[in-house]
């Protein structure tokens, strides 16, 4: 069977290249450097190892899976050394410090690569994923001596990190986190004991050391949220040569049995032996603010859900493509031969909705991915907290908007494929599967939304919003001034009347919280599919100007316009159907009572 | 794991009392006694039956699955024997002919306990409907002889009966269909070869005979869909008495590896043994209409896969509002303590959408079953043909709409259960699995957009859609008239007036089928979001009506008057995103060539 994956460098560099732009990044400290065509080389390996290396890995990592062996994870055949290519090459230290050993490449590149890894094999790239997010932390909150005896193996990749903060009956809300950490006699570290759920590449084989950053509570530390501490806790000791010491009392009990990603372990870790000695643990921060060191990198980790789902609606669309240019099956109207079902507008339709959806999204993650750059380079403080509210901002979109319309997009990609598509021989199945999990972890869906409409909008008064809304107005203005494409830049135009009239219904009413509560998803799925639409809209107009110069040699910005075209119509038009429900106040759902379910 | 599948009964007999009425079905042939306490009790026993035998061998069947071993099909354990119970209670020929053994009940009866069969056990419940497809067909077409040998025991149940129509090159366009049957000397029989793929439940140890019905070409058959025949193949040939003969050369090579509905047992079936020695068929109506048989089956066949997914969708509201009464995560704004999810706004809004999808197309779907009855049963000609327009407009709609919003329900069950959603252990996932099915059998969606915008709606003038719409009015007019609903009433009436404008649209430009083509699947949609709410409108009337009494003792008035509102205002304003893409013409898709893909 083929293996469909082809990193999609060409739009990945238009978005980086004529959308965002390399200027801002020229003379940024550790990317002196960055131009277009380093970018685009960094880009083109990233996708030949994704292609030739991950991909081909991705179905028979799902058929195989991953099994518990005497208290030890086996990963599928080909997996660690997939990874160990990975790491390697130095793909996983992308974005992090020099000084640390990592590439210090901006964001923006980094959630390119991301896109790709995801879109290769997503179970595998939720191991650098993980890792990330571990060593982001590290970065930020570990004392200098954690840093030195943990970091630089963490960026290499040698070593993996781990997350471990669900536990059975703390999930959405981790203030009922009950792990214990007891201090040791010498106070310089703690002992761990209990259990986590759902830890993802919670132990493999692929890495000498597995670091767990673990969320626990000290003894006499207050209720709730404000009583939870970080701690890092090594599989292995790490002597202070930097050498590996004695196993240390972190094990994965089992493996959970998951609808997709089976070729990620998803283990429950129990910390502490069975003769009572508990996990050897360092604490990392400040005492009982763990769940707050554990935010400053929430951001990162949800955009890269998202970045996940657009990697996965890219390959769905790959593969739905690929099987409509085969399949040849029934005749248009007129014709007397049967045609490859790419022929048909029903076929066409699905996959410029995959294909839609999938773009605007990319555009919208690494607009987003660049104001992190911005936010954390910029020379100028304002500028810095201008790019960081945007930040803020487009997160809970890109994760919850990507990773919803992923799965949307994947299902669209089986049903192109009929029969075909239900069966497990072709992948569309498996990554319909695997990327139901993006709208879940890191903070389910409806949690980005109570995020986007209560903390990002509500709480600025609506203020990052309505600075966004007026930029893409200038974009309508400019779409209208173009005949080509004004009928663009009307749609676009009640798209941010729309929105804006959400917005002041929800600021006129934020004082019954339930008002905002009920409104959140559909508040946010019309930000998202707005936003999705000022990127391609902005898009549209890059491309009637190449075009207009002649420079659209191989087809690729007139595609650009067809795409911007479709979501207009198709996709856009969604944001009117959610009106009724952001604007209906909340006594609706309120008023059901339980013998009324 | 509990099981979590009680039948709907409450409601099933609320659409049938009280929106469809008995009063028709008085006096009709064959159902003089039925009258509200003998609906009530017959569902109570299916669901009875349903809960007790069928639901609790959902989860183990899929995790079982079935295996082929030498040869033969082997069901997971407890299909056999639940197969079994449904057959001696008489429940497979529920609305077959009395002189075949059948029950005689109408078709809106036997619709609702389909509903229940799917909901307890969708892949169990597809081997007694694949069986009446063919019993149908057979009623309808077979002759005298065939009848007599082969009827009784597919509607008893004792024999199961195949649809055998896939071929590899031979999906969507049956046309291509290249199986062959020879005359045999006699002239009494015919010998098949070739091959079919994607053949429900096509061989397996629960019956004692299996009756293949069969598409194939005679030699000289003229090319494409004019050529096919239909004949009956059965697994054991029968003797005069009755009696069962020798094996016939059909056979199960191999079993699909499907995503969901592991325990149906989905053949690759091969027509002729290794010695060259085709299958014994018999020809089932007419040579060479073959095609023009199997259609006069197919609407029931389609409303029935609208039906499953109806009864999926009320599966996964049952367990999905489970959990969320037992689940305990997070607090409401306000609160102190952590409350059960159903507690949070967000939740209740999946927990609704779930609802109200299901309730709208439960409603849609048995109205449509009672035209059925009334389109066979009604003693006045122009009576019955008016009650087919409807049933031939509703048919597709059923068979999508439902569809494809049991998918988008079973992802929401998976949402509303986290991260245990994700994992296997719960039946949220089996659930999202199974029904992913039903949108791409029985004619895909996409073949229903074409059929209802084509054959029901331009090709009729758009007169029975019309002639809705005027019922639809009369529904708003109602509506508005009680100020408690009237807001309902203004919504419903904006749904009519889109759907009119898209229709409008596409009867003026029907010149052009790359419209009316590229428009069909999101006006399919728009008509499904109008007629889900003009029957929760009319469910919504009944409930005022019964409130205003004082009737309404249990809740379950009000509770339907929360989901008709729920409706208007969060799935009925859907029909507004569809309009631009029903009405901005083919340009956008035809326009897009081969290298901008």
């Amino acid at each position: 069977m083929s293996i469909y994956y082809k990193a999609p460098v060409r739009d990945l560099c238009f978005v980086i290249e004529e959308l965002i732009g390399l200027q801002d990044y020229v003379g940024m400290e550790g990317v002196e450097e960055l131009d277009a065509e380093l970018v685009s080389a960094i880009l083109e390996e990233a996708g030949r190892l994704a292609s030739e290396e991950w991909a081909p890995l991705n179905s028979s990592g799902d058929r195989q899976g991953c099994v518990l062996e005497n208290g030890q994870v086996k990963l599928p055949d080909g997996f660690i050394e997939a990874y160990k290519s990975f790491t390697e090459a130095g793909w996983n230290g992308i974005n992090a410090p020099v000084e640390h050993g990592g590439q210090g490449l901006p964001e923006v590149i980094a959630s390119a690569t991301q896109e790709i890894w995801h879109g290769a094999n997503m179970a595998l790239a939720l191991a650098p994923m993980l890792s990330a997010g571990a060593t982001e932390l590290l970065a930020q909150h570990g004392d200098t001596e954690l840093q030195q005896r943990y970091l630089d193996k963490l960026v290499s990749g040698e070593w993996t990190g781990t997350m471990d903060l669900s536990e059975p009956q703390a999930g959405s809300d981790l203030g009922q986190v009950a792990a214990r950490a007891l201090p040791d006699e010498t106070g310089d570290s703690y002992r761990l004991f209990g259990q986590k759920i759902f830890i993802t590449w919670g132990d493999h084989q692929a890495a000498e050391n597995i670091i767990h950053l673990v969320l626990a509570r000290t003894p006499d530390a207050p209720a709730g949220h404000r009583g939870i501490s970080l701690f890092l806790v090594p599989k292995f000791l790490v002597n202070a040569d930097g050498s590996l010491g004695e196993r240390n009392a972190v094990f994965c009990d089992s493996l959970e049995h998951k609808v997709g990603i089976h070729a990620s372990p998803t283990c429950t870790i129990r910390y502490g032996d069975n003769q009572g000695n508990g996990a050897v643990g360092y604490l990392v921060g400040e005492l009982n603010r763990g769940l707050n060191h554990m935010f400053t990198m929430m951001n990162e980790a949800r955009h890269k859900v998202g970045v996940q789902g657009i990697g996965i609606g890219e390959r769905v669309y790959q593969g739905a493509l690929a099987f409509a240019r085969e399949r040849v099956q029934g005749r248009r109207p007129g014709g007397k031969e049967s045609v490859p079902i790419l022929g048909h507008p029903d076929v066409r339709r699905m996959l410029m909705t995959i294909r839609a959806q999938t773009e605007a999204m990319r555009a919208l993650a690494l607009v987003s991915a660049a104001y992190q750059d911005k936010a954390l380079h910029a020379s100028d403080s304002e500028e810095r907290a201008a790019a960081q509210r945007r930040v803020d901002l487009f997160t809970p979109v890109v994760k919850a908007v990507a990773s919803d319309w992923a799965v949307d997009s994947a299902s669209l990609g089986i049903q192109v494929h009929g029969g075909m598509g239900f069966v497990e021989e072709l992948e569309a199945a498996q990554l319909w599967r695997d990327v139901r999990i993006a709208p879940i972890y890191e903070g389910t869906n409806g949690i980005q939304a109570q995020d986007f409409t209560l903390r990002k909008v509500l709480k600025d008064s609506g203020e990052t919003l309505e600075a966004v809304l007026g930029e893409i107005e200038q974009v309508v203005a400019e779409l209208r001034a173009d005949s080509v494409v004004s009928d663009l830049g009307a749609r676009l135009k009640e798209g941010v009347g729309t929105v804006r009239e959400s917005t002041r219904y929800l600021l006129e009413n934020q004082e019954d919280p339930f008002v905002s509560l009920s409104a959140a998803t559909p508040y946010m799925m019309q930000a998202g599919c707005l936003f999705g639409a000022w990127q391609l809209g902005r898009a549209a107009l890059v491309a009637r100007a190449v075009i207009e110069r002649g420079g659209d040699g191989d087809g690729f910005y007139t595609a650009k316009l067809h795409t911007a075209r479709f979501y207009m119509r198709h996709i856009l038009p969604r944001v009117h159907a959610y009106t009724p429900a952001v604007c209906g106040g909340s006594d609706e759902l309120e008023a059901i009572e339980e013998r009324h379910w």
